[in-house]
């Protein structure tokens, strides 16, 4: 039985390289062999015992590679097709995704919903960071990647850019809404970026980091409000004239930001909230307007599925969007403790790094 | 200079009859007579001082009427006419309310958005409890009340009926959703009712009061919780065997039935809250799947102007709803402190009340 | 080789009840045992040869029954259930399924988007006037028939009562809204049932048929108009006291109900059409106000899937309707051809019939 | 009496400078001193006598201006402020505007809802080729125009940008969607930005003119197809590798563009038409999928208001857009017949032109 390189979940505070077999191939499944794939922030709560995983699986969400092998039952693709998979892995045919609610699918359960069961890879199968994948379900999860894009342009579909732009796209944006945009690591980033995509033309983006603060420049922030300098909720106010935003997105999952980005909210607007939380949440009295004051709050997990994929590697290939300038390091997958210590401790700048098996 | 009876807030815990000058009508205005009006429990929460309004000010929400004399540059109105007029009155030419977001309008400012900044009856101008109301921007929100329906019919279409359709229009809801209703006070009825309006299939009401029990299920409900008998939350994934609701409409006001509305929710489920809290809110990390459910939370205040009226006026000249059982009692004006001490204990299973000039 | 007795096309004003072999069942398949199917307007113009279908093919794609056999690959039923299917049976991970578009589903091919691709039954796959129907992608569209359900309960849901319903929502009714009906056929009634349970407060249907304009009142309609009397039109300018109507439903798929259809609407109104037409549509100049009338029209064919099938049940079980009087007529599979006599010719007062094999 | 210069209709063919008396200004009216403003197709229509006004009529409907005088129940606006006011001039109060479709407004009928009622300049008023405009409802419709923005860099906001953007809105485009946009006249062209602005990944536009095939990849086309060159729904097939796209945009009125637009969505598209047609329809029956493709079809008259024209201006005040490279020629009002023989004949590459008083 051949064999292959996975980082695994061992404890809390171990993730290690270890070899396990390459996986069978069920009849709707697809063998990748992984040519790129990353390291997300959802991974380092892993790391650190504060999401629950079972020890010995294999971590990451984010595959780029070549069908190996297909499933007896897989039509419309072939071996050697180089393909993306999203984060979140559908089975298309669940209750929830017959109501467009492809992340929270349960196939095969009673009612077909279950609490972020769209998310499968490094969560409650194996997932990315391994030389092999298998993908569930792979005729709804295949995406191709056009030709001309190379690994690293589309390295940020399955999870970064499809989770920072449902953040914009959650917001409801419309032409000429003002959108601010709390945090800008590298999802915060792909917010803002989708912000400007959806016709915001006034988008305020918030942050600290001089790298992260060129970047979100870069990104399509009109301006960026640097909250070590000024408090964020006085300075959107001014830079609004008072009068507030239309959407706020969240993008870090703390108490501060969520606060703050209601309170940014003009009247009748809309926070689009992508953080993970560790703690309960509080929501002031005053800023909820007692309950009246016509406010949406929407949270939003990464959308997946093919026709995702397809669109979002759409926008790079038009090149409407270049998520390249998030990677900031490349490893080896032989490396991945050490990319996981850089990763976790936001050393030396990085946004997002690279692993390639 | 003539003189009529007006019921006014004179300090917290004193609301009385008083008398003051009819108002002059500007160019906009119209003065309507009063011949029906109601309480709230909006008034209740002023009544304490829980909510401030300027000394001396009328209070009152709801107003059923005879046009008397109207402004200058209205038009398309004739004295005599019987009206309507809702909560909410809008002026029609804000920002807001050009959004579509009327209740937050803030007509005249730099902006255009202020918060329930539509709210103005009882709570920036003299209201409806009197024998006459200057209705603002009257050709906003002047409705006809149709030939054939008496005052107590459409009495509840300014606030609580229009509130509680909100709820179940802000959820979103369509043919074969399931929906839960917390609380069964006259907003929480009109609420169970716009869910079996729009197509909701199981309904489920959460009461104790007998009344108000035989009441819900009079309006639409298909089954009602006692949640002195029940967990309400254990009872209605019973209920649902295991899959949670897709809307649940939050009717009280208390962080109690806003964290029961959260828990019952089916992943990527809605929270329509109607409620006024009187408290910071909390959203517990689990309920709220750490920011990962695909949950919506909206509040909604009661929608106005004459369109929305009406609708709401078609509902019931059409015989799809009647409002009528909710009115439990009856007071002419000069009783009105009577009125509040029985509206405000909530004695001898009153819903609401009319009230005759 | 066991055999099946069918209901097979064999040319143009030809369909037989034939032998067949039972079909094999595929990994994704269910072979189900019909008890109860229908005859579709459809199938009498694949009967006239106006809707080309391969010779030999099993018409009809209303099935009700039990399954007989599962699939390899399918999980979460068993054998026994009963079950229906509906018309068309997306396979849940084309793009089209993944963009919401379930009825225009090319699962497998280059883009995933095919006209009419969801509709197999009877059309692309034999369908369901047989002994045994072999549904695919079986986890995407069986849906368990709730307890105390009979068939001719659960029998319009896969057609019927999906398309009527879609012409209500695809129209967006809110609460409030006038609505007119155009033909009351089995689809137009469920049209009119369809906004009726969705909140529209005017319905005027438009019929002639005795019978049928009974059936419209007994589906919610407030009003009927029969077109033999007075110019439909003008009777619904003078119901809607010249304001006209926010939606239109064209149930009939002819010129002159679409043009009327265009007519009666309000400006902004949306006009939703379910007919299928067997002609050019002509669009008239003065009815589409020049093409600035902010006029939305929209098709829309028969929803399927699993979800869909569950929630019109819903609204069975729950009584919120009753479609069992739209089965006028009842036949044996063995009497297949004199059932197709009596309902392509529309005699006797025909609605829907029941065939049971 | 103070007089002015305007441009009236005076019959077919004769559209002269004459003179007027600067008009009175009512309580809610602002009376507008010209600084630009320009000529529109529709204006075209007026002259040839295609489109009916009365004899005398100043002709024009989009003013750039400053504010001379208020009307005595005008707040919120002083004189001498620098605004724009847009082609449609809601008066906000109607059913109508109340239900957000502010272009059928009629404010004082019976019903509020009149065919193309929220035009009013040029139409069933005077208009803004003149001196001095009266604009009507002032509060609702004057836009103050951003520092530092020129009268050429706002002048397409009241009509050009606000249609082409809305074919883009009424067509819904979600971020990755393919777009086709018929004909790239000055509408077309801010059509193709709108698309742009809201996430359209490849847009393709119609158009043969060299200099407007130019201006199409300026203002954001990734293709244009040469329909004297090759067969636009065959070569729009061609780059979309046979599946269509997701939404047309029809922007020239004509038969043969309607129809190709219709012809080349994917099932399930959405045709948005800003064209002014001058005859029937017609809908091929293929073209229509018979009724079955799930399509939508939406016209749409130019939004108008104040909040509208501040979001447009907005568009322009962080380059987002720009559309001063479609101001091609500039007269002064004193050459409004020489300024209508180039636009009418369409000489020298003519786009719009800016007329000052």
């Amino acid at each position: 039985m051949p064999r292959m390189k996975a980082a695994v979940f061992v404890e809390p505070g171990r993730i290690v390289l270890d070899e396990k077999p390459i996986p069978d191939v069920g009849p709707h499944d697809a063998l990748v062999r992984i040519t790129t794939t990353t390291i997300c922030g959802t991974d380092v709560h892993i790391l650190k015992g504060e999401y629950p995983v079972a020890r010995g699986l294999t971590i990451g969400h984010e595959p780029v590679g070549v069908i190996e092998k297909l499933g007896s039952a897989v039509q419309g693709y072939h071996e050697g097709q180089r393909v993306v998979a999203g984060a979140i892995t559908p089975s298309g045919y669940s209750e929830a995704c017959l109501c467009g609610c492809h992340s929270q699918d349960a196939a095969g359960t009673k009612h077909g919903w279950k609490p972020l069961g769209g998310w499968r890879f490094g969560n409650t199968l194996d997932g990315s960071r391994a030389e092999y994948l298998l993908v569930p379900d792979a005729m709804t999860n295949l995406a191709l990647v056009p030709d001309g894009l190379t690994d690293e342009q589309v390295l940020m579909c399955p999870d970064i850019m499809s989770t920072g732009f449902s953040g914009a796209e959650s917001g409801n944006i419309h032409i000429g809404d003002t959108v601010a945009v709390f945090a800008q690591g590298s999802i915060g980033l792909c917010a803002t970026a989708g912000a400007r995509l959806m016709g915001a033309t006034t988008i305020i983006a918030v942050e600290s980091v001089p790298e992260r603060i060129e970047m979100a420049r870069r990104m399509g922030a009109d301006h960026v409000v640097d909250f070590t300098k000024a408090d964020p909720v006085e300075e959107i106010r001014r830079l609004t004239d008072g009068r507030g935003v239309d959407i706020s997105i969240e993008a870090l999952g703390r108490q501060q930001t969520f606060e703050a980005a209601l309170r940014v909210l003009r009247p009748g607007g809309s926070l689009s909230s992508l953080g993970v939380y560790s703690g309960d949440l509080k929501i002031p009295l005053d800023a909820f307007l007692a309950g009246l004051g016509d406010h949406t709050i929407r949270t939003t997990l990464c959308p997946g599925g093919k026709e995702r994929m397809r669109r979002l590697m759409g926008a790079i290939a038009s090149g409407r969007v270049d998520t390249r300038p998030l990677v900031t390091h490349r490893f080896k997958l032989d490396q991945i403790e050490e990319a996981y210590d850089l990763f976790a401790n936001q050393r030396d700048g990085v946004l997002k790094v690279a692993i390639t098996p």
